[in-house]
């Protein structure tokens, strides 16, 4: 039961709704607000949305079926996966005349070829489910993200998603070959095809890619397999400054860029709060340091010998001052305990108390000034705060996070949300950057694409949005500012 | 002088010619025939156009301002890089009234940064001056095709461009970043963003890559640079079958795939055109095989030992009877010589008579019955003819050429290249492959466009052309069927 009244909302005309049901039988029309409830709040607690109801398609005929149907009525869809956008990209509004259209029963792995090295997924796949099909046939599916076991294969290619691995393996676009989707108006694009290189025509289904639904429901992919790792290692290493940091990415990089599958920032402060409040969570290497970078190497080369690709590019790190200790993990309980102290970042930030997010990226060469200069114009911002950047260092993504001052009372510390992305921005635009590295726009940001990417290329924007969804009814106030 | 009679042209309005002069300069605007002449036919020979004059801007804003002009005055441009288009992507038509817009003045590599690994060209680069560039560097640009002496980045970019090394690096969409083009009307979409994440809107980068001209001009872009290879190992194998050609592949894909950079198939025929007709080629192996492939592994790292792997993966192919010889280069001119016997083939061909050529794709999994099922078609429409198949197994994108038959008058052959072209096509489209896989579509192939990409898919494409060149002034005729 939802714990706040909820309010009259606005009935979808019953000829509308018989026809859904008709179409999409019982289990795929849910008009029970209770049932809603979960679909209706975001898991950041951003956003509260209302809707009538919604709908659960079964097959992608199913689904265009019930698209024609809403088109013609002209009410308004927002697709949902696993609604896990830290952007609020999959809530209706609060009018409540939004229909939310969920993909959770597209959820068919429709083939795997390990000769093609290619995998045909529904929308509604959980990604962990589709690592897991590409491993049982001794394949590997390298997109991996922290809500890997809820978002789904649709969201992660509707909002272009990243993650840990992309230094090596690309954006959830880079790993897309063939796409099928849904205009608007029901009508259907079968682009399923299994092709490494095919130019013909226009790139629509990169169009669909990182449009977070307002064009187009992506219905199912062929996506891009990889011969999986036989070949590991893993180090955490204390480094001197942001500027060593960047010196050892560039050191592995230039040495063996293909082995680099992750490298991952971290800075002090946010080392100290996992290290505080995750239990268990324990420093591999003797002293505290302001800086941490976690080196994931990897190869299908079974002789690869990556042990000694990391050892000697440590030792000459070390040589070189960048490097202050390193702990090489001996043992998968040691490679799950380094991951560990990364992926536990954003709870340890929570259990700590307030702290606002970012999401930004920048050139790799100016990750150092980043760090520096956004860490120093917090703090300044708001003294005794405390900046937590961490993240993919190798993409020039950092998640330039400020914990709240020691004491300070988390509501007011929250109020000042604005003003810290705001000072985050600052640094970011001047460094050339963007403002929203791999969460995308949502809800949350259209005011900065209108800010950022005005002019010539939000006009285009809009004329294509115009042309693929006239009547604006996907996913209505996202990506594009109203 | 041009050798046929130059036909009388619609002139340019007196006004319109008078603020291009103003605009552009002396250099800027030609309107002598005879130096049109060049721009009017491509290398192929399959087009010949006209045209009232050829504008030559030498920085964006020049380009815009003249955009600004045409499109008011409504005058249709072609947008002109090397002329190398396999499609007649780049040819004016008929009728003189199509402007001709040269990229050739914007030449700068306006930024090349080794940290980034980011090279910023503008779009009149020839695609070798910038991988010399990179390579000035101390980089790699890994984007290398037949025409790289001539063809520009601006060409690569809008075609999507292919080539050998796709395997490993991608076409010519995943070597780029950022992009700067200008609209129809003039206006300028700076997207020359330097970053690996920015999920901030629509893909507007990825819609023009492979809209050959027809959406916008691209002007700049920012180009993916990877360390130059210290290792390499390259060997010439004979085969015994189509399947163990693609059963090699499959070896060293699955035991490095990072390593291999190139892995092209040829069949006996072709060889043999080669010994026969190019000075100085000379198969390394002892005997004459029906398949033969090159494999080129490199990586970045100096001690990968990719000879020991090159070594390991031939001995197993050997031992199961895939492989029934190879040899390895020894030096660089061994290495050159045995990728000379790949790169002469369209040249051996030309030299032995009359043929018709073929670029397309299907999965992987599938070139084997591709070449057989082709192969033998073709030899059932023209009897003695001498299919050709050879290119880049590892992507699925086989140029599935025909020779035309001892003594046959090459006129009679070449009358048949529809039939030719719709006997491939019709064992493509059985194997869910396109008939365009890195030329394009262009002048040649829009009603294959319409016949295989049709419905939705060329309705969306449609409406965004419609949207973003409502006058339909930008390179008309290209890629969309009329």
């Amino acid at each position: 039961m939802p714990d706040t009244p909820v309010p009259a909302l606005p009935a979808l005309p019953a000829a509308l709704l018989d026809a859904l049901h008709a179409l999409l039988g019982p289990r795929g029309v849910v008009t029970d607000q209770a049932d809603l409830v979960p679909h209706l709040s975001d898991w950041r607690g951003l956003y509260r949305g209302a809707s009538p109801a919604l709908l659960r398609p079964s097959s992608t005929e199913e689904l265009a079926g019930a698209m024609r149907l809403l088109h013609e009525a002209g009410v308004p869809v927002v697709p949902q996966g696993g609604n896990t956008s830290m952007v609020g990209g999959a809530m209706p509004d609060e009018s409540g005349r939004q229909v939310i259209l969920s993909l959770s029963r597209l959820n068919r792995i429709r083939d795997i070829d390990p000769v093609d090295m290619t995998m045909v997924a529904e929308a509604g796949v959980i990604l962990k489910a589709a690592q897991d099909a590409a491993a049982g046939a001794g394949c590997l599916f390298p997109l991996s993200l922290g809500a890997e076991g809820t978002a789904t294969i649709g969201g992660v290619l509707a909002t272009n998603a990243g993650g840990n691995t992309t230094v090596r393996y690309g954006n959830a676009r880079d790993l897309m070959l063939g796409l099928e989707f849904v205009l608007p108006d029901g009508s259907v694009v079968n682009g399923l095809r299994r092709l490494r290189k095919d130019n013909t025509g226009y790139a629509l289904r990169h169009l669909m890619v990182g449009a977070e639904g307002t064009l187009g429901i992506v219905t199912a992919a062929v996506l891009r397999l990889f011969p999986r790792p036989r070949a590991e290692a893993i180090a955490l290493c204390a480094l001197e400054s942001e500027e060593a940091a960047l010196s050892l990415f560039r050191r592995f990089r230039d040495r063996d860029e293909s082995a680099v599958r992750a490298f991952e920032y971290m800075g002090g402060n946010g080392m100290d709060l996992v290290l505080r409040h995750i239990e268990g969570a324990t420093l591999p290497i003797a002293e505290r340091a302001d800086h941490y970078v976690l080196v994931d190497l990897a190869s299908s080369r079974p002789d690869a010998d990556l042990r000694g690709l990391m050892e000697a590019v440590l030792e000459e790190a070390l040589e070189a001052g960048e490097v202050t200790d390193a702990a090489l993990a001996e043992s998968e309980a040691q490679r799950q305990a380094i991951w560990r102290l990364r992926e536990e970042h954003p709870e340890a930030q929570k259990r700590e108390g307030a702290s606002v997010k970012s999401d930004v990226s920048v050139p790799v060469s100016k990750v150092p000034e980043l760090i520096r200069r956004c860490g120093e114009a917090l703090q300044a911002l708001i003294p005794g705060s405390r900046p937590v950047p961490f993240g993919h260092m190798g993409d020039g993504n950092i998640h330039m996070n400020l914990e709240q001052p020691e004491g300070m009372d988390p509501a007011a510390f929250l109020a000042r949300s604005h003003d810290i992305m705001d000072c985050v921005n600052a640094v970011v635009r001047d460094l050339e950057g963007s403002f929203s590295a791999e969460h995308g726009v949502g809800r949350l940001k259209p005011h900065m694409l209108a800010d950022w990417r005005g002019g010539a290329e939000l006009e285009a924007m809009r004329r294509i949005k115009a042309a693929l969804d006239p009547k604006g009814l996907l996913n209505p106030g996202k990506v594009l500012p109203t």
